[in-house]
């Protein structure tokens, strides 16, 4: 098989775990590009990309236009604010118009869950989900599982916890999707107010206590704690505060020595140093984090790559 | 002839017929290369252009970016927000010292009448008027010109109603000016605080009545409401309500079947769906609202281009 | 010597002169290369710039931009504003996000003094400050000394006066610094309140008189009276009024006339016009305001060039 069974990307949940392989493998030379002194590849040099973000996103932002440039794509950017859409527009029309100027693939950032499904039934380009509000965000969860592929050879057979708030996260669904597709087993770790009730449906195993969960795993992917969730005396609060947080679900030293095994330790990002993870945790040999960022450039780069052969030229 | 008879895009009052006619006949090639597999031109190669953007304008913004990109210019980005602007520089200074890292063209957006011709005979660079105020949008004007004459073959003999908020619009005034050039007779339809009286001075019709117009024209180019006037108490109101306005000047279905001949429908976007213009009529077959977003590329790639053999080296 | 002594562009204190002569002699190249038709070089090809603004600067911005693209670099942008910043991300963790997408360049704008230093210590990446608060901005010290040597055909032994708004200014310390290292004399001249005490201890002369400034210098460097300080009534006040300041040390044609010769007239930008110098000088015959603003592209290529040959690729 060389092409994918898709001709989007909405969510994991539409992958099968042999469309997972391809983009594996397609990033595995594309990593070998980013990392020659000349990265550029002429691959996408005929396709125009529209980077949709109707919600800011530094990183996932910058990482997508980089791969674009790598693979010598014309990118657009947009924006919303200070756009028509606070003029009372329509996402459709939106973008409709945007693809009229001769763009081929959107990759649409968008606050409510399922934006990028109904965009790809209703408009003539390539659509890739790049985060619809706390619904899926399949290329992190891809490059996370790619990552830890690089780090243990195989995904298969491993136990990965996904601990911390769960609740307000872009990147845990899609992660246990992912994982389980690729045969992995996951467990949720974090207060119960930070784990919704549905995810129990999903297959995983659910645990309250970080030391217990890190005694199982082999992988700790560490999720951020919203601060800015925190700030204001009328949110709901779903625990007492930052420092009782930390003190049951923060990853330090002193908790990984008490397991006498290497765990791979992982973050999407931004980190709250001090809060969901220690200083010398996020730097620590075991760490990750900064092999994430940079796979996350050959996993778009993937991405683009094998839906860019589905654009439909009308 | 094959050179504008001016050296900057000001206005469509500047403009002869035959400039007009040159500009559609650069914009035929354009459009063809836009469509092509391979869309790039190396006509700008050497040129670089700069987009001042002293408001926010999303989709002319992106459309002049595209066609620089594609004819291959070196593009520069500036927007007010956060600019020296806000430091008490003058336009002139603002505009000079981009012009002194060596830029050649500038398109400009700027809230107030005359900005862009001000700019044009105190820099020495070519300048196109991309809005100033509700004064002249040029480009936008050829290119709603472009998309009747691409539909019905000519402009002469045609009679194109102007519908809205004539008052606001960006686009009334070049509109006329262009649509009269071109031989088209032009009629102004709206509520009678939307029409502005100097406009009767123009040789326009005008009407207060949609279905008579309707009944006398070959095109109806539905300007946009601009509900965020409507928002607060304070503002001024130029009709009582939006659902009213609709009642009157809402282009509905109905209303197109009650005459028995084709209307080609336009809009400059953003259209507030169910407000001046009903969604099945948006996406009638008439309709033209995104040709007018691929022309207006073409448009600007024509315009660029004219232009282009106009800069000064010094 | 064709290589700086230096890894990273940090300061004024950091280079000898032998470093500022060669970026002088690199520049003069360039500036050949920006006036050419064709004015695109190579040499950067390979290397991703990233340019992370954590403060408003429209000017500077642009003009590294520019001399990125015209060295064919590839160029990241990144503004503080909508970014993980506010997420409370140290800002090594922010540039090491940035550069694990592979990126070997870093220009730097930051608010905190020694924000561009300790980067450099913290990241591997080549690092240019391109201002950090009222401490350093080194490229705009090297392309005022280049103005000056461009117009005068040497630095040693001038006499430069630097005019205003020293407490607050970017450019004033990096401009003392480079003008001593090339053998020029220089004064600060200005209202007490706007000359800090420690500033008598670089060896510069003080005056609180225009007048006595101008019939000393051959060089007037006029900064930025920063009126957005001066608006609101809770404001520390360092003079009485825009107009007190601007009687006092405002430059005039009249002063200037008083004097009897040529005195070179320079302004980092943006103008006040009407305030720390009128209309007319700053369009004087001797005002190089603009070629300071051409020579900063130039510069920047130069720095950014040299700086290219100390990337450690790992």
């Amino acid at each position: 098989m060389n092409e994918l069974s898709t001709n989007h990307l909405l969510g994991i949940r539409d992958l099968s775990s042999a469309d997972i392989e391809l983009i594996f493998q397609t990033a595995d030379s594309f990593k070998e590009v980013i990392n020659r002194p000349i990265r550029k590849v002429p691959s996408l040099r005929d396709i125009t990309v529209a980077n949709m973000f109707f919600e800011n996103s530094t990183r996932t932002k910058l990482s997508f236009e980089l791969a674009e440039k790598r693979l010598s794509a014309d990118v657009l950017n947009f924006s919303s604010s200070g756009s028509s859409v606070k003029k009372g527009e329509t996402l459709i029309d939106t973008v409709n118009n945007i693809l009229a100027m001769k763009v081929e693939m959107v990759v649409l950032r968008h606050p409510d869950p399922g934006a990028a499904a109904f965009l790809s039934r209703n408009v003539n380009a390539v659509v890739i989900n790049a985060g619809d509000g706390t619904h899926e965000h399949p290329t992190q969860a891809l490059l996370d599982a790619y990552s830890i592929r690089e780090k243990r050879g195989r995904v298969k057979g491993l136990k990965v916890a996904i601990v911390g708030d769960i609740r307000h996260s872009r990147v845990a669904l899609s992660n246990i999707l992912c994982l389980q597709k690729l045969g992995a087993e996951v467990m949720l770790c974090g207060p119960s107010t930070l784990i919704p009730r549905q995810f129990a449906e999903l297959g995983v195993k659910l645990s309250y206590d970080l030391d217990e969960t890190l005694a199982w795993c082999d992988v700790a992917n560490m999720l951020r704690i919203q601060l800015e969730r925190q700030g204001s005396p009328d949110d709901v609060r779903y625990f007492p505060s930052i420092r009782e947080y930390t003190m049951a679900y923060g990853l330090t030293r002193e908790r990984l020595l008490k397991q006498n095994r290497e765990i791979l330790i992982m973050h999407p990002g931004p980190i709250n140093r001090g809060v969901e993870i220690t200083s010398d945790v996020a730097d620590h040999k075991n760490s990750i984090i900064l092999d994430q960022v940079e796979n996350g450039v050959a996993i778009r780069m993937a991405v683009l790559f094998l839906l860019a052969s589905k654009i439909r030229r009308n």
